[in-house]
């Protein structure tokens, strides 16, 4: 762990921040009354109505299946590589209902969640170098001391003393601010060419999506390509699929919605997998019989594990991108021979720099991905609506500040 | 299927060859009367004593753990592209143990088995370009034709007129004559700077040694290899790792004499894994508790691939060389964001020819792999050396013609 001297901080008022981000407690019970989150919010909304210039926001992991909206400090340097951010919109993961539920073990009870979003630069320690005060900035969900084994080899997701920390080790970006380790090697420039919606998406979907999917699964031009489950972190796949050119990039997903949605964005071919399809062969159909060059696993199940090793071409690759809780079967029996490849990986964010200049070109258009709204106040909503994701279409959830 | 005119067959007188090869009776009689080879000799023995000029001695798979040396007729030219050879040198792999225990359902009962060995060509089918009788040849475990799909994405292993079909579908290597389709892409001219031995250890052993676990298993200069498994294919990934300059290879075997024996040859430690030996306790103390980059499976069965899983250090590979029977757990819960990947391959013996010149310079030195040596007409008392290895200490049995 790295502990140095804190130096040459640098404010702005607080006051004006605060101010910005304080909600009136009957604005917060107005919105918490509206039915889909009423529940989420009465149950954990423990706000006395009293805020202090130094407390803010933040949706903590209260414990098994309870987000709640609490007042908290607000965060201070600790570190001389440390930026405090003040965020201005951040976005639920899929990963963070895995916390809810109790699947991440990393993650303690009194956390605050979140790893993605856009934010101001409110204050640096002294070794920052590359941000100063008022920087509009990606936070990146990867934090990267750039220094140790790991992170000089290229793997920051593993980084000794970074790594995916932001809203599960450590506090995370659903709240008002958020304390950033190393800086320099954690956040990213805001760019003009793109929303900052569009900008949230460079936080994980689209780096998860191409390190883990993309390129692990060795996607190259005239390949075909299948995507099981078309979720944001499968379509972040898809998108960036699209930046080698494949043949084919057939979506396969239970929601006929988000596979018509998937195909308005690239991808060929649309594949629901609802039982009683067999959607082995309609994928076999597409593709003369040989099953696909590269599968991207984006669910996090066993089925969808057992059903990339049967769509998988001889000589192809399974990338997997979802967060698995138990075990699954490998039919090495049937594999063994078949000359294939398959690969893990927790994203390292390293390529999000390529990445920002494509999305900062136009050539990488992530609007489609975000489908909902809502104010910091209406969390408990937003909550509802993503974890509800079957009934409501959503995809991305904004949550602006 | 390729079906072409046969033309310009080119053949050595036969009553030669044959003289060469004949064994009397008696001869025969006195062989299948050691003790280690009786059993299995008068069961499955079926000669007249009686024999033709056109017909040879074969090792034939005839049915469920019952191997036979029978009288079968010579082979034949059939397409322009096959040659005959008559064999020199052949040995036994563990892939025909499993196709003796019914394990290899492409395998029909009648099968001459075998798919290694050396050789002089007989005759060549007229499309025949790279050889002529009286050359000395490596015979490939793989068949190419060198102009399909796969072979043209040098892939032969998956040839769809070849691949692994010597002892498998078609006849193989464990007689006196042998047709080898697709002559040009699946024979090697032997080289003079090794024994014949030596040279038959490039049929197979190496090339699967080094293509499946060695490239597959990115192994590279410093990283560190663990093997899983000390049988003749694990040493051959062992032999052909020390190519790319790892700074630790750990062999783990059940078989402490086999470790012994492999140190001999380039492996810095050895890890007997024996019941009650905490094998991962023991790779993690020799990696300083990261595991190993490269962790090659050369076994075959479910505990040994779970091992791999608990030995791999982040962003490191399993390269699996085993024969699966079964199904393996995966163990993704674990593994979901370690960045490691796992590897399976038929080998497709596409670097035979590389091998061969360094096993010609002097620098790939296989004479220890091999550790019996039998006539043909012993080819019993060979099977049960090599299929009691842990009481024989056998790793490859030559055979001599």
């Amino acid at each position: 762990m790295i502990r140095t001297r804190v130096a040459s901080i640098v404010l702005e008022p607080l006051s004006k921040a605060v101010a910005t981000a304080t909600y009136s407690h009957a604005a917060f019970r107005h919105s918490s009354s509206t039915p889909a989150s009423s529940h989420f919010l009465r149950r954990n909304f423990s706000s006395t109505g009293i805020r202090m210039s130094n407390t803010m926001k933040a949706l903590v992991f209260a414990g098994k299946g309870q987000p709640a909206l609490q007042d908290r400090p607000q965060p201070t340097i600790l570190k001389s590589t440390d930026a405090i951010v003040k965020m201005v919109k951040t976005t639920i993961c899929g990963t963070d209902l895995h916390i809810l539920k109790g699947d991440v073990a990393t993650c303690d009870t009194g956390q605050i969640l979140g790893h993605e979003g856009v934010a101001v630069v409110q204050s640096v320690g002294g070794g920052v170098q590359q941000f100063k005060p008022g920087d509009k900035v990606i936070v990146s969900c990867i934090t990267s001391c750039t220094s140790c084994e790991y992170c000089r080899k290229g793997m920051p997701s593993h980084c000794v003393d970074g790594g995916w920390i932001l809203g599960n080790t450590i506090d995370g970006t659903q709240a008002e601010y958020v304390r950033i380790p190393h800086a320099d090697g954690s956040l990213h420039p805001m760019v003009k060419g793109a929303t900052a919606d569009e900008q949230v998406m460079v936080s994980d979907v689209l780096p998860t999506g191409f390190e883990c999917g993309v390129l692990n699964g060795k996607v190259s031009p005239g390949n075909s390509v299948a995507i099981v489950g078309a979720g944001p972190v499968g379509l972040g796949a898809m998108l960036t699929a699209q930046l080698y050119s494949p043949s084919k990039i057939i979506m396969i997903d239970l929601d006929a919605n988000r596979l018509e949605m998937a195909k308005t964005m690239g991808a060929t071919h649309g594949v629901v997998s609802t039982a009683g399809t067999d959607v082995v062969a309609a994928v076999k159909a597409l593709t003369d019989g040989k099953g696909v060059d590269t599968v991207i696993e984006a669910v996090g199940v066993p089925a969808t594990f057992e059903l990339c090793q049967e769509i998988v071409a001889l000589g192809g690759t399974i990338a997997n991108l979802g967060v698995h809780g138990t075990k699954v079967d490998l039919h090495l029996e049937n594999l063994w021979d078949r000359n294939i490849t398959i690969t893990t990986r927790l994203v390292d964010a390293s390529t999000s720099p390529m990445l920002i200049k494509l999305v900062d070109a136009g050539k990488l258009k992530t609007a489609g991905l975000v489908t909902h709204t809502y104010k910091f106040s209406e969390m408990g909503q937003a909550y509802d609506t993503f974890g509800a994701a079957a009934k409501t279409n959503a995809l991305k959830v904004i949550i602006d500040f």
